[in-house]
């Protein structure tokens, strides 16, 4: 953009980076921001910059928050007895908003992939282990995704805690809730298939 | 999301009000944001508060700047006898990338449109007319959408201007570079047929 002010050049730069947008839908979202300066731009910095600056990792588990140990960490009505163990952050928000698990988490902060290098020193899969001596966890859900890297990262852990004497489980693969066979990928509805159960 | 930080959810919400973006992906752009903190988070709150602070609309063209009037109009070297009238400050930016176009920019501020209301004193219509006596504008270029409402505003400044001894052009409507006739909308191309030149 020529002659434009260099502040305005940087947000939309920044913005564009964002996932989900790129320099077009940046360049639209630094306009819609500028026209709704009060309501929008505003507010969305100070919090922005609130967040930046108060929002910490909880050593324990790995998810965001404002306290270390975050506040699922220090809820002592959750079941300490079970341990989720989830690949991001954005996995454990989506566990908590099911409302149906009341045990702690374990972030890794990916799964193992040989092509990008990630073993498992990079994945915070020792602190797991040594979290669960401390916890006397007795159920670890591998709550990964069913991806090839998740699904190997599953199988490395099972594996490392074979000899602890905890029950290791994971999330059921299978047809999801409002699928239709038809558009269901092969792999999927073989696995269902498999894992068919009595009714 | 249970047991999550305001500050958080907050940020989620705001982020989801972009256009772009949903529920979804705002939750998406603020885990990008947590975990790339001091590359992009903190930048770019800075920078959003910086823009929301110091940027302003121009009060002879519109566009937005942190100096008013803003800098292209300031901008000596620039045609003072062309006016090119664009719907918003995107539209602006556009026509500058082309590089192309070195006269000066009335923003509208929309189009007229009956249906949502928009009539031309909504739309910095009669600004335009005043800057034209006061700048002794010899061309206008209507660049305004090939949208129903857009063409309407072209119409009604064209009319508003025919007394006043100005050149009124309008943009060329045609076949788009590197576009398919065979993917072309039946409008575009009946245009594009009806305006044919001589090679």
């Amino acid at each position: 953009m020529m002659d434009a002010p260099t502040d305005l050049d940087r947000l939309i730069q920044l913005l564009s980076k964002l996932p989900g947008l790129g320099p077009r839908s940046g360049r639209r979202a630094a306009l819609y921001l500028l026209r709704h300066k009060d309501a929008l731009m505003k507010p969305l910095a100070d919090t922005m910059g609130a967040v930046a600056d108060l929002t910490t990792s909880c050593g324990s588990c790995g998810n965001f928050d404002v306290v270390d140990p975050c506040s699922i960490c220090q809820n002592h009505g959750r079941d300490g007895h079970t341990v989720c163990v989830v690949e991001g952050v954005a996995d454990l928000w989506a566990m908590e908003r099911t409302g149906a698990f009341h045990g702690f988490y374990h972030v890794l902060g990916g799964a193992l992939s040989a092509i990008d290098g990630v073993g498992p020193d990079q994945l915070r899969i020792p602190h797991l282990l040594d979290r669960l001596v401390t916890h006397g966890t007795i159920e670890v859900i591998l709550a990964l995704n069913a991806t090839i890297e998740g699904q190997t990262t599953a199988h490395y852990i099972a594996d490392c805690l074979k000899d602890r004497g905890v029950s290791i489980t994971a999330l059921a693969h299978g047809v999801p809730m409002g699928g239709e066979l038809d558009f269901l990928d092969d792999g999927t509805l073989l696995t269902a298939l498999r894992a068919r159960r009595q009714l």
